[in-house]
């Protein structure tokens, strides 16, 4: 087990650049969960004294609220450092819950234990330092999109960055529209009406998670992309 | 003025436990630059290569778009410490404009200069580590307020945090009702409709800028409070 988890572990940045004993040394000293899938593995809210690693499988990362508007602020695929931007706080809280979407594997290293790692070698640190700002632009992008973006705007940003990413203009979503609705923090009906839109205005033509883009000035004056 | 800016400096959690020699030499590497009130000191993406220190004054952390819609995320005091934790990333960026409130004082640090100091001093770098968390739990829970809460939730949460802070049931507000709306995101007449609303329902009575709690337990289960 140790092995397999060592060669998760060694595709992170995190872990670029360190030395492989280091990382079995760090990894004999975690803990192993496996959660099958759609269980609850944290809340959001729950003290975060540990670093945890999806090692194996799959996951996302909601809000939630007790009228059940559910908001995925993240989909994880293994091998992947979550939510630990937040243990150096005097109160650390996970910021999200954190669901399965397959059986997965996770890894827990005590907030001490990895502060101590941390502080014995630099390269590891800077790593942590990378991840960290990482996490912070990475959540503060889902936050400004959420709250500045209409629905237009969400789903030709997300169409062209998808164009971007496989080189295309005949793209292949990544999601359902279910989870897509997720992410926007909107409903299905929603999001399947825009689709129809601009299906009807001519700027994409749709096949199931097919996507052509015919219009990509439209789109691009409508994503507002920032970067 | 170095003086006064390493006073200032001296109030912020990041620099204590920090020599003051260590402390003067910091602030000697500083860049200072002044704002009038009303300015935009920086603006959303655009690249970050500096700690930015509020050193005297009073400014807002804005999103914006080209809407005309805008959503304030954080108000600071000096002395603070701004947008700091994406300084790490490989392509570092601001994640909200900046606008003076005041006439303010801002120390611009070198990146590469601030990493050498950090790397130099463990305590300056648990300093840091502390701060980054904490930015990251704040930016989170921002954005959980924004996405998931509804206005009068958020009015509940709002009061009732100024009523621990006040340690009082009689409560005065920290900012107008105008700067408030932009906090939540919403427009000052609905901002207004539901604080008449919790006035109607008996649960505050509010009298310009003071609010007296009448209805504790009310505002209690409606604030969600997570913490």
């Amino acid at each position: 087990m140790i092995e397999r988890i060592v060669e998760s572990l060694k595709k992170l940045e995190l872990f670029f650049g360190i030395d492989e004993n280091f990382l079995i040394e760090f990894a004999k000293k975690a803990r192993i969960e496996t959660h099958e899938a759609k269980e609850i593995v944290r809340r959001r809210s729950e003290k975060c004294e540990e670093l945890l690693f999806l090692v194996e499988g799959e996951a996302v990362g909601l809000f939630t609220n007790s009228e059940g508007r559910v908001l995925q602020i993240d989909h994880m695929v293994a091998p992947k450092l979550l939510a630990s931007a937040v243990v150096f706080s005097d109160d650390p809280k996970y910021p999200v819950d954190v669901e399965t979407l397959k059986k997965s594997v996770f890894l827990s290293i005590d907030r001490d234990i990895f502060v101590s790692c941390l502080m014995k070698n630099e390269r590891f640190l800077r790593n942590y330092l990378k991840y960290v700002s990482d996490a912070f632009l990475f959540i503060t992008d889902r936050f400004y999109e959420i709250a500045m973006k209409n629905l237009v705007q969400k789903v030709c940003s997300y169409v062209l960055k998808l164009s971007e990413e496989q080189r295309s203009d005949l793209v292949v979503m990544d999601m359902s529209k279910e989870e897509l609705s997720r992410e926007f923090g909107v409903t299905r009906p929603a999001l399947s009406r825009v689709f129809l839109e601009l299906e009807k205005m001519g700027i994409i033509e749709a096949h199931g998670r097919k996507i052509k883009i015919k219009n990509g000035r439209y789109m691009k004056d409508h994503a507002q992309l920032y970067d």
